[in-house]
């Protein structure tokens, strides 16, 4: 605006026939416009997507398919993969109205929003395309087995079931899959829905697996790359599965022109398929490096937040620098709220907006293609969710409470961003250090450069402590150590009473440059907490034994320099304390990680004649076991001697529901924080915990 | 999956009315599904939203607002305000058939897809909502002023202007955005755009300003949330007019009704309207407190790139946590690639994501109101890509190529998320430290647990280069500063050769807890590439002086041990080198921003018997200009003996544009690595410096 003075460059003039069509910015138009010349013909609309209808495709016949009924068990605790699962879909769709077909029994004519696309049987060829003969030649074996082959064939796979239906069921699911596609690619439906099983996404091309037998997805999106090679070059499939799906990534591992990204549950390869191909570092190969992308929740229990975050953080800035000329959706609803082997808590109104988001790319290019998801109420609603965004409704509003994304999804997808970094440039640069391999900067030794900065730190404290306390080194003749890991006040050898701290190193806090991931020393501050301890047990005029414990780089465990705080505090036991003759009282205080060599020490060998208790702060480091070997009545002795502080977040308080969850005694006394963060329980918590002390030295009487 | 063990917690089991209606899984459904009974009676669609249009409300009347034209300069150089805008809007959207009005005369019937919400006067009373009485006093008698009193109040005003028909088109303008709202909450239309002017937001309660008369938008929120108590409770304006809209805030600033967020170039205040009321920091006061945002781009420039990453990491999360019953924008469109007033590049396809976007909340009560936007091309094709969109189509994909956010768009998004995760919980956690006062906490002198990072790396430099090369502290007796500042080769003062490097403190790489802001010391290493250099001379076995210049804390100029490297600079050259007998060849090095220092001296004292060149690694730290106080001759003295190796991406290398843009000779010979990052740029070019030096000391004979 910045009006008074004329604008820098000059506006744009008008040419002679624009100002005779459009009159000057000075001539008023007519009052009566209707004499002015027509300039606009009537025009057909220029565009095409909102003026179509939503393609569906659904078959009774792919209920045929079903698991041989062989005990009652089976018929009052179904299979999962259940026939019912696509009728109960169509039949949430016609309650509302999406779709109008009263008998559900597929009509042709089904109203206003949607159209039938109808389904057929995957060709052979198109099979083929992704499955070897062989696996084809067995699937469709099944058609002649006799019962008892059946149950054996059934018996021997992966997780998959036949009837003599079960090929034909197939090949219609799959043809469906290819259909719906097809409908979107050639412009007869806006968008689509195939609404079929059994799934495919297990089924790699070798072999059926997790009740999958041809891999639909797979299978349409092939197809489409080779009947449509100008209109169809790229693809990009996104599995919300709550099971990896192994046999697309597999279809397409090598291909640059499928980019197949799969949200799963991993939990270290154990949950279903349960294999490493399905870890967030499996990123493709050959020409297809760069154009797989595994999103792997650590646990289950993740709802819209993860999936908003993941959706946001990740699938949308790379579907939108991949620019896809056709999405997929391997829509599995076992991710969704209520679904007992998913166990995870996605609404109808989080799919509807993953499905909103996902129609911004591609020009709104959009199949959806049914694959799990086992609890019928909930694969209705969610499906309901999808289709009503792909008529064009907008999404429902997500329900509340609107949490945050748990900290070890963040953390999940932060890691997801720093491995795809390398090979999508919306990412680049998000996470610093991209072009540094960061663990072998750290475990050069050919560098001289590059120094731990433990060891700086360290350093400062030693130097600290002697030039204000007169600490000195405690030696450590043994092991091979820093000669600075144990300090002590002087004359400790002759001490009444001892306080031994065992921290990690201390915290840092500090801004960091988000674009290089370098920290600027300059507003960088180590917060030493032990030191808080010190002041206090230096005015008390206290022996202090000060031990730290650096962490392992990067669980390189040969570092030189690391060793356990379990090998170092019975060594001070067995070296020291044990011969020191005056020694009454010990205290022990654990910070953070290092405190298990307390725990240990307190197990292994008999210290009740001086150790009068052991303090230790967490924060959300995890708890320890006492495992008594000296004698029984240890794990009593440590309960009853022991605080341990933890955050309010500590992952051993559970959820919200278990909040007042007591904890076994093998852990000591383990008390929640109100706070979160090593110093703020500090801060919180230091008078409890010398008057802990105090009272275990019984010297209050000399202190109030 | 996890087929073969029955999962954990038992399937829902069907009812017996479900396996009537339904079959169960195990009974084949009938091959002939048409007998089955009709379950699902014929449906009216439960949906309502896709099977309405787009409203638009658009009136010619509008373009009698027109500047009184008073010389021919106005005429060939129109006011940008220009009536034409609203009209173009209009055209275009005709032209791709999205209405159809061949007269472009604001027809009634305007074909399937959008439809016409007449335009209408604002009443006394609404515009009073927000409005005094006598601002809308002073523009009502605008109607009946003489050619000379319109001519003086235009002059008087704030970038606006007045003819007699100003009233009628600002109370039109207002009124259509009031019926453009009112369709849409009263469900006769989907959404929504108001083809308006003249614009509204920078119009505040008791003063018109930057072409606005009345506060459309404010207005129109104000009176949806008076007449419809019950259905709109809460409204969130997105503001993506390139100007801050300070009319919009100031009518909701206390108003916790009323979310406003805008999007802005700022410029530190510089930018219209030009006063700190647009700036980040502006939440809100009273009960409205959190509920104003204010994106604030640092210069002109951003584009699709900065605008989806504001909406992806700030507007859509707000927007998601605050469910506004209502969406409105204010739809400037200078911020349009073309609009030479904004001098930004959003796309029409990044307006029509954007807008996609916004669907996704309130259930896509969403309406459309123009505001600013200058070059009438840009506008239409601006308006068409929202319009597309609101319609039903799926925006286009953004054009090549995609950027990064620019670090500076990206720093200013984190600094909003900052200040705004004190009101918004998706906000909390997402950038560490929340709880903390890092400031206090870093110069707090109370705490005794804090010391700053320098100090513990400079102390373990000390250690490393006195253990392995014998380094000395080089004392300093009259300036306050830590000992350890200058260190240096034993014998110095006898060397003939001698290496000075001056450097920050060196850069740590490190990983951080995104959710706390504490970083790993375990995974974190100090780099220091001043080493390199060290070993370099010293197996020349060259004299070295090292001096290290910590960071300033915060500009907390009077922290201990912090001191210019000029200073210490001009001392180390006062107090030694000049005394220095034996000395014959100096080499400066100078790493970081220390390097000012050595640019300080050369130009304040002379040195040029011994000093042979100067050499300095500044990766993105500023350039110093060589002050040649001596003698003229200085200058190119030191541009033929410096070398000064900056970052691939240094601010003085500016856009893409000028890449081989020359600098000016008193920065000295500045280079452009070819890479990014104080250590890449040190394996870069470390052996062209090396080179150098020996070429200045003239060592070629020996060392070749």
């Amino acid at each position: 605006m910045e009006s008074k003075k004329p604008a820098e460059e000059p506006l744009e003039r008008p040419s002679i026939k624009e100002i005779k069509n459009e009159g000057t910015a000075y001539t008023l138009p007519s009052k009566d416009e209707s004499q002015r010349p027509v300039i606009v013909p009537p025009t057909k609309p220029k565009i095409r997507y909102s003026l179509l209808k939503t393609g569906i495709c659904y078959d009774v016949r792919m209920r045929y398919h079903a698991k041989i009924f062989t005990s009652y068990f089976e018929y009052i605790d179904p299979h999962p993969e259940d026939p019912r699962r696509i009728y109960r879909v169509y039949k949430i769709l016609a309650e509302n109205g999406l779709i109008q077909d009263p008998t559900l029994s597929g009509a042709d004519s089904i109203g206003d929003l949607m159209v039938k696309v109808p389904v057929r049987e995957a060709e052979e060829e198109e099979i083929l395309q992704v499955h070897s003969r062989q696996h084809l030649d067995f699937i469709s074996q099944t058609e002649q087995l006799e019962r008892e082959s059946l149950l054996k064939e059934t018996e021997g796979g992966d997780s998959v079931y036949f009837n003599n239906d079960s090929y034909l069921s197939a090949k219609l699911s799959c043809g469906g899959a290819i259909e719906a596609c097809k409908a979107v690619v050639e412009g007869r439906v806006k968008n689509s829905i195939a609404v079929v099983r059994p799934p495919g996404h297990h089924a790699e091309p070798e072999i059926a697996g997790g009740f999958c037998l041809f891999s639909n997805v797979a299978v349409a999106a092939a197809n489409m790359l080779k009947s449509y090679p100008e209109s169809v070059r790229k693809i990009m499939i996104v599995d919300w599965d709550i099971h990896h799906g192994n046999g697309t990534q597999k279809a397409f591992y090598d291909d640059d022109r499928v980019l197949y990204v799969s949200l799963h549950r991993y939990q270290l390869g154990k949950y279903y398929p349960g294999t490493i191909h399905g870890n967030y570092d499996q990123t493709g190969e050959g020409k297809g490096e760069g154009f797989n992308c595994n999103i792997t929740w650590p646990t289950g229990g993740v709802g819209d937040a993860e999936y908003m975050w993941a959706f946001e953080q990740v699938i949308m800035p790379m579907g939108r620098e991949f620019e896809p000329d056709l999405v997929l959706i391997s829509s599995g609803f076992d991710a969704a709220d209520g679904d007992t082997i998913g166990q995870c808590h996605v609404t109808p109104a989080c799919y509807g907006h993953m499905t909103h988001m996902l129609l911004s790319l591609a020009k709104g290019n959009l199949c959806v293609v049914l694959e799990g998801g086992y609890n019928l109420d909930s694969i209705a609603k969610s499906a309901l969710g999808v289709c009503k965004v792909l008529v064009g409704e907008p999404p429902d509003e997500l329900p509340a409470p609107k949490k945050q994304p748990t900290p070890e999804a963040k953390k999940m997808i932060e890691t997801v961003i720093r491995t795809q970094s390398k090979y999508w440039s919306c990412f680049k640069n998000r996470h610093g250090n991209d072009g540094i391999n960061f663990k072998d900067a750290i475990t050069s030794t050919l560098d001289t450069r590059n120094f731990p900065l433990q060891n700086a730190i360290r350093e400062y404290q030693v130097s600290q402590l002697s030039s204000q306390f007169n600490f000195v080194q405690l030696p450590i003749l043994d092991l091979n150590l820093p000669a600075n890991t144990m300090l002590c006040t002087s004359g400790i050898q002759d001490s009444e009473t001892l306080v031994v701290i065992v921290h990690d190193t201390p915290e840092i806090w500090s801004e960091r440059d988000t674009q290089t991931g370098i920290i600027d020393p300059s507003s960088s501050i180590i917060v030493d907490n032990a030191l808080k301890m010190i002041n206090w047990a230096m005015d008390r005029r206290y022996g202090i034994i000060d031990i730290n414990i650096p962490q392992t780089l990067f669980e390189h465990a040969n570092y030189p320099g690391v060793a356990s705080s379990q090998e170092i505090l019975i060594y001070l036991w067995d070296n020291y304390l044990k011969f020191f003759q005056n020694l009454q009282k010990v205290a022990f205080i654990g910070i953070g990680d290092a405190y298990g060599g307390i725990v240990h020490l307190l197990g292994h060998r008999d210290t009740r004649s001086v150790v009068k208790c052991a303090i230790s702060f967490l924060d959300k480091k995890p708890l320890k076991v006492m495992v008594p070997l000296i004698d029984e009545t240890l794990g009593d002795w440590y309960f009853k001697n022991s605080l341990v502080f933890t955050s309010s977040t500590h992952s051993c308080w559970g959820s919200t529901a278990n909040e007042n969850k007591k904890l076994r005694k093998k852990y000591g006394r383990v008390l929640k924080a109100d706070c979160d963060g090593m110093t703020n329980i500090f801060d919180e918590r230091f008078e409890e915990a010398t008057d802990f002390i105090l009272d275990s030295f019984e010297e209050w009487s000399e202190s109030e």
